[in-house]
């Protein structure tokens, strides 16, 4: 059963959404991934909601460039935390993206992360954050994340004193 | 009959809509006021595009601010032409707005004009200039608004020699 | 005979022009391209459009980076609509394209779309929903358009699902 | 016992803070609102978030202006979900309180909503999405919100018709 | 008989013209002050343009705000220089302006000078300067003017010490 | 005997410096091309400006990238005329040195022109403007650039016909 | 004897100067403050970076809002370290000057701090941080600076409780 | 005994961290590097930072990109000067990390240089700057750079000539 749902607004953020499930997956979150568009199928986008719902998602995430409508459209259906990830794939590098999905009136959030690659993973990683406030094996999980990471920046300092 | 919709995103954007209502009537140009938020009552927003199919509305201009999803939102549902209005009404002085409405996907188009008051006139402007293909009477009124405009600098540079 | 001029404000536009052109082929609107630049060849813009305000051209799409006054100087001599598409020809990603098209000031819209191919794409489709409205056959091709976009969608669904 | 931390960068955040509060109250979110900034007092943003971990806080909300590192300073201590709210305190009118907000390297996110009033109701607002996973009347009052924010919308077009 | 021609985009931008004429008759340059708008009032701006040609004016000075097409428009019609002061008189705080003056494509310069009130005066300088290549008059002039900037922060020193 | 100097603010800048030299040859006008920075080598450009207004030089070209001071340190030792032209050699696509030429402060102007190449050619062709307010072999060596670049869109247009 | 020189790129930063003063004085340190334009007063801001030399003055802190060359102007003339304040005198936010400062290219730095009037504190602040290395008493008075703040963040948050 | 240690944000950071090695190499500073994330390893930063205290040292030297607050955490931890170099590895060609940089609140600064390559060696040579105050071997080594910068150019125009 999918807690989090990754749809991204066109094929050529898969790229991207598969960078969210890697990390779900890492944090023992089951997930499922969806390409829909705001524009070009709002049918699939509304299905998809509603489906997630019933289902009793946690959380959605949404990927999109250009005017990323993907993740506000989907926020103005549900409840349901959404998080946007900005892909930088229009010429202006992902601004766009970005100020479309943060500057949401007031009345309909979005959380918005960071542009790109690292804002995919970090989007899975507050999803993350969000379920395990009711789910301790991912708390766990999101631990021993953190505790890699400052490993790794160890080993680089012993590597660099050698 | 109104041939144009003008649809604001939100009670603020009202004085930018009435500058839209404003030059249509001075076109000729039947029209009809809205309020509907994407994100906050995107029912409406439905209704409005439906209602407005149905009553053969020739253009719908929609103006919002912050992440500006109102324009491409109508746009993902008729293949009506949708003007965009982007207001500046957050704090970035519109070029959120901006991006959020002339940034869509390839596939579903909407006309962006410039941000703010003379953005709303040129909205209802370009409004007539789609209508006037079909209609002499508001081709003459462009016409007219034209000259005004030639007439309006003559005047100017004949103060200016005194 | 040609219902849409496409302007190319320089040679190394004419990629984006034909982006154009193939669209509104698609959407079966017969059009003609053109180079021209505002700056270079001023009166081959009021020759172009003179001869299309003479053979009823329905809309102009201009091209162009860096400063892209071509829609705008095209604007200034007709009441025909004019769509602008910003180039990112320049270093500055199209950014100065989009602010040349869109900021035009009271009185004179020209009809702003997105930076680069999509927007190229766009410009077409826009233009065919503007002639649509007094074309059945073309609003039936933008509604196959619109069809074939959502089972696009439908298909990447139903491959990610296997 | 509070289920959000409200924490603003400086006392002159505290009218922004004050707006998360508002809205929490609404929503029946029990929170507590505090001064710390990652700079000039590290230390109380420690003891803070030491304390919220003991207290079972749900989401921290913390809003800054300027090089607002504070939400990544909170969200490198902990697990929980943090919020960030940039503020357009500076002449720079809050892109870069956005841009140290949601530009967060891989690893350790937190979550951006948009700049200034709106972006504090929505990240209070996004705040009880997260807790509403788990408690049905928080869950309950957003969808009254939701409603309400629709009956607004719904007069005004009532209004707009007389 | 005018050497310098000062060009305003519209009625709203004569203040700074008139900053531009102010320095010019400070440095014994005869000008004269229009109002032409490269879109309004296109054939105005052609008529200036050559007008100016037989005159022998030896530099135009358009000042513009929004999409600031003036300048380039006039630099398209004459090998005269052309100076561009973009005016900050649309949200975008004049970047747009600037971009629309010196993005220009290659082959067709214009000479753009800073946004608002000091660009005025700087054109107004820089078309003293290009005139003083043959005009030792004017040359002197600039020398004193550089003089008198050099005395008056001398004096503020002065005063500083005090 | 060079009547325009042409200074690159470091050697990476030569390829544009060699850009302009090469425009200036096409018009006739004889040009000396320097390095110089003005940061790293302030005497030696000195020298340049002294020695420049010695042999009675009619215009200073100065191209830089990154913080472009070059040409406004030029402008602050003579009242020749002084053209910028912004490399785009920094991360920031040259915004950074456009707007550190031509926002000079009131009293000292720079005369910016467009970023990189295109603006290295525009530089050279406002040089020869200037320079052919008294140089009759000049003004027809710009003309017929002039006619040329007509000359080109008319044999493209010819070409697409075809 | 002034350790620290304030140079103010025109009067209208005066008042920003004058908030380094301050800053200053409570960290005992004894500064001198001048106004001098890199561009109308070359040589006035090269006798102070000579009279500074001489002088034994340990910091050069410089404010310009425009195109702020000041800064680097005075760096390119001594290795003493010079600390570069942004300001926002121009319409473009003071982005153009924190461009101006901060990109200097390789070999000649500039040490640049927020723009405004928090920049020229941090400026002071900064300067101080750089004469405590060799002056403990200036240690010290940092040392308390800092406790302060942290006092004052810790007595909101007392009044919040309340 | 290292006098400046250079922290990189991440393991992809060092390549520029390495340069501000080379360049306080030639200047005959000793220094180490480190690789440590405000944001991952936020202990490691605080070792650092208490060791580097201890041991004496005169700068630290923080390169990161993104949101980049490493400088500023480190700057919150110590009053010896720290170095803010932002790195382009983000999509925003890092004004995302300038801004993170110098954008700091009133009370706590950080010295933002030049983004990228040569904001990296300038980091390191303003170390020089602030150490040579009390070390003449510095000093020296510091204005043979400038001198040998300076020989870099003369040769380069004597390459021209010829």
């Amino acid at each position: 059963m999918a807690l989090v749902y990754v749809i991204c607004g066109s094929k050529s953020d898969l790229e991207y959404g598969k960078e969210c499930i890697r990390m779900l997956d890492r944090l023992g979150v089951d997930s499922q991934i969806f390409v829909a568009s705001a524009h070009r199928s709002p049918e699939t986008v509304d299905e998809i909601v509603e489906k997630g719902e019933k289902e009793g998602v946690g959380v959605f995430i949404a990927l999109a460039g250009f005017a990323a409508h993907l993740p506000g459209v989907i926020a103005s259906k549900t409840i349901i935390p959404v998080i946007g990830v900005p892909i930088n794939s229009s010429p202006l590098l992902g601004i766009d993206a970005l100020l479309s999905i943060v500057q949401m009136p007031g009345g309909v959030p979005c959380a918005g992360v960071g542009i790109g690659k690292s804002g995919a993973q970090n989007g899975a990683i507050l999803a993350g954050e969000i379920l395990a406030l009711q789910d301790s094996k991912v708390r766990q999980k999101l631990q021993e994340l953190r505790l890699e990471q400052k490993e790794t920046i160890k080993k680089a300092n012993e590597e660099l004193i050698k």
